[in-house]
Order: C-alpha cells, then sequence, then structure tokens
C-alpha cells in the first residue's frame, strides 16, 4: 500500500466488508454464512497482525472451533452476547467483555451467536509465520500436496 | 503463565491496572500522569503482541509522540474523544472510530485528550524484535551504551 495513499484515522462501521466469504472449503465455508469481515488494520497497511470489526448475525459464529500453532488471537466484544466455546465448554461473552487465545495451548475456541441480536466484536490476531492451526470437532486439516498446503479430511483426501 | 491458572474470558475493566506510570524517563514520565493501563493481552498469556484497555483522563496523553521502525500499532476508541496527533495535524477520534500506526513510515503518533471526559480506547502493538522508536518532538532517543539499550537526550548524555 503507498504510504500517501494510507488514512489517517477511520470510522470503523464504514470499512468495506471482506468480500471473500471464508477460506474453508465447502461445506464448511457455507457455515461461515452470515459472518461480516471489516478488516480494520489491512484498512491502514498493518502487517504484523491484523484487526478485524466482525459482526455475526443470529445463528452465526465466527469460525470452526481451531486452536492455532503459533498465532496468538483476541476478542473484545462491543455489541450483544456471544458465546465462546472452547475446550473447556460455553461461556457467555457480553460488551466489555474479552478472551484471549495463547498460541500452542492446544484449547480450541470460536464464538458463536445464540441470541437473537447481532453481535459485534474485534478480533486481532498475529501473522507470525510458519502457523497451522487444529480443528478438533470437524473433519478437517490442512497438509502439503506438491509443497502447498491444502485442506484435506482426516483421512488425508483433499478437498 | 500457567496454562491451567489463565482465565476463560475476563470483563476488561476488571484487569488490575499496570502499576508502573511509564518506562520514560523524567521529566517525561509524569507527563504519563492520568494515563491508566490494563494490559489485557497478557492476562491470557498472549505473547505476539500486546493488548490494553487504556483510559486517559482529561488532559493526559498515550504516549510522547513517536513512530516504531518495526512493530505496528492500532488503537480504537470506545468513549470520549481522543485527538490524534501525527506528522497531517490533529485528527478528532471518537467512539467507534480506529488508527493504525504501520512500521517504518516514520509518521509519529499520540493521542491526547482535549476534552473534560474521560476517554477509553483499546491499542494493540506487537513485539516484533529489533524494534526502534524516534520521539520528533521531545529530546529523547534510545542508544546502546555498554551493549545495552538506554534512554538518552539526543546530545547523547544519558538519563
Amino acid at each position: 500500500m503507498d504510504a500517501a495513499a494510507l488514512p489517517i484515522a477511520r470510522v470503523a462501521a464504514d470499512v468495506a466488508p471482506r468480500a471473500a466469504l471464508s477460506i474453508y472449503p465447502e461445506p464448511y465455508a457455507s457455515l461461515m454464512r452470515g459472518r461480516v469481515k471489516r478488516q480494520l488494520g489491512d484498512a491502514f497497511g498493518l502487517k504484523n497482525f491484523g484487526v478485524n470489526l466482525t459482526r455475526l448475525e443470529p445463528g452465526a459464529m465466527s469460525a470452526l472451533r481451531h486452536a492455532h500453532a503459533k498465532q496468538d488471537e483476541f476478542v473484545y466484544i462491543l455489541e450483544g452476547t456471544a458465546t465462546l466455546v472452547t475446550d473447556e465448554g460455553r461461556t457467555p461473552l457480553r460488551p466489555g467483555m474479552c478472551a484471549g487465545f495463547p498460541a500452542g495451548t492446544g484449547n480450541a475456541h470460536h464464538l458463536t451467536n445464540e441470541s437473537d441480536q447481532d453481535v459485534v466484536y474485534l478480533e486481532i490476531g498475529d501473522r507470525t509465520p510458519g502457523d497451522s492451526a487444529v480443528w478438533p470437532d470437524d473433519d478437517l486439516q490442512v497438509i502439503e500436496i506438491d509443497g502447498k498446503r491444502r485442506f484435506a479430511h482426516l483421512d488425508g483426501r483433499p478437498y
């Protein structure tokens, strides 16, 4: 990004939503319907971490439940009540509450919106190279095929 | 931090404030009075980036105006109106507004509270090693003395 073209500040809700629904293969990509991400960090040319303003409609989820090997993640709830699901169970997260997910613990997490109101939150994740992730509830893994990282079933068949 | 001792979630405002007023030498440390930082990322054992919930009383500032060489920074305003000062001048930041400060541009920034109400915001910064910073408005630099990084005057005298 041309430094001269960088904004000084933005109204977060005015940043255009990300066009792509999800990087997951089907049938998982469709499960991300009702999730809208505004990539605030990218809007300022940040490289080391991402900050998204994410809205979950009723019934939507933040991601499949997952754990990162090298990248930390953090969420801060701005509106509505999310349900945080971790290995410990289900925890309601209300506005002003936050949760952090340090890399390498193996404790998988995601947010779901089980309410009848939208949930809006900030999510932060760094971009440490060489990361990997696990999805303990789903038939999903990332494997290397011909030197490229691909989503695959747990039995090794690529999606 | 013992992984078993990590919290699942926190009310951000309930995290204890950081005890230290500032890492700056005097007379700059005292300029940080009226600034309260709650280290939310650290509360969850995050290592790759920090997330602080920071409150500025009227007249307080986020930091001396500075620019990082390698670390990105980002702020999101939750309450009150801050004044963002950059090389371009002064920009009011209201709740729901955000700003990002990519590493290496040399464009120095800080927030001041020139209102009569507290300002509350989230600030995020990564911990990329080998960072350095410049403070264009102040008699401050970091130099290496006997292999240790020290704050010094611009003429080289250590604080």
